[in-house]
């Protein structure tokens, strides 16, 4: 860094560097910016992230990031608590919730296998889940881990645990997207498409 | 949004979305990531933004970002103080001194003509540079404002307010980038490169 940048405005763009997706130029673009803003605006932005991690704690039934435990989606007596989707991180949880279409419970694994770094079944919350299967009356587990070889071998792990229950077991299904067109889908997805193609 | 975010995160979402580039999925993704940190962490960035106005004021002699006033790059007596670089803003500032080629003082406009948006002379420092001209010695003025439209009109501007002094005035080259095919550059820019070109 060179004379021309203040300290302030340093300590700034090192902290952005930190967030995903953000090189020196992007955190250098972004600090500038906020340093254009009024000071409120500036104040307003510091103060909702000085607040996140008092505010926010993780749901002690379905440890989905939340300001009540349990969350509001765990209260809810309208949803079907013997539905569990088990999703492997809080950003999954609220897309699906946003598709509107799941009106059960979730579970949040906090993660997915992946032994090369280091993260075996201890390090996801899958003792959780099964406690709460042995506790709660659960029916259907949905397994909505992500098409990614992670993701596909969690849901296996997880699946074969369950093996023997009475519980009504499924994965999220994995095909082509919605408005892609089927020739630039890889040859993985497209065979996983065709066998579970559907009947009409 | 749903229930199934936190009010301290729609909160923290919707002040990063005011940041440019980024959107409703990038600031839902950087809050989330926020969240994942460590708490003494996430008050670091808290803290940086929050006092960024605090301790960044403007140079009142070349009217770029700083902690001291003037700033250190006007008091360094081994830089040559008759010479100004004239720059749209401090990130151009900031990109000419990582050049480490320019070794006179800079005049910050703090944006460029654009009658459009109500932006006339009177918005920028033009005022102020040609009242630095008046009181200081200055020999050398060069026009570095961006090769848009704007910058150039703006640039153009300055030239015909200077014209008649006895001031060396330059225009930054324009021409084809380091790096870059011929073929991929634009017509006006291939055209200035060729007008501009230089004996060998």
């Amino acid at each position: 860094m060179t004379k021309a940048m203040p300290k302030a405005l340093e300590r700034l763009i090192e902290n952005l560097k930190s967030l995903p997706g953000i090189g020196e130029k992007s955190a250098t673009r972004l600090a500038l910016h906020i340093l254009r803003w009024k000071e409120s605006q500036a104040q307003e932005l510091a103060q909702s992230i000085a607040e996140l991690h008092q505010k926010i704690g993780i749901c002690s039934r379905c440890y989905t990031f939340s300001e009540q435990d349990p969350c509001p989606i765990c209260v809810d007596s309208s949803r079907d608590s013997s539905a569990i989707c088990v999703v492997e991180d809080p950003d999954a949880l609220v897309a699906i919730e946003q598709s509107g279409v799941f009106r059960g419970c979730y579970h949040v694994l906090h993660g997915v296998l992946s032994p090369m770094d280091g993260i075996g079944p201890e390090e996801l919350k899958i003792r959780e889940l099964l406690k709460r299967i042995g506790q709660q009356d659960i029916k259907e587990v949905i397994l909505a881990t992500s098409s990614t070889v992670a993701g596909e071998a969690t849901a296996a792990y997880i699946a074969k645990l369950l093996e023997g229950t009475n519980i009504k077991l499924s994965r999220i299904a994995c095909g082509i997207p919605m408005g892609m067109d089927l020739k630039y889908a890889d040859k993985m997805t497209l065979q996983r498409a065709l066998e579970a193609r559907q009947k009409l």
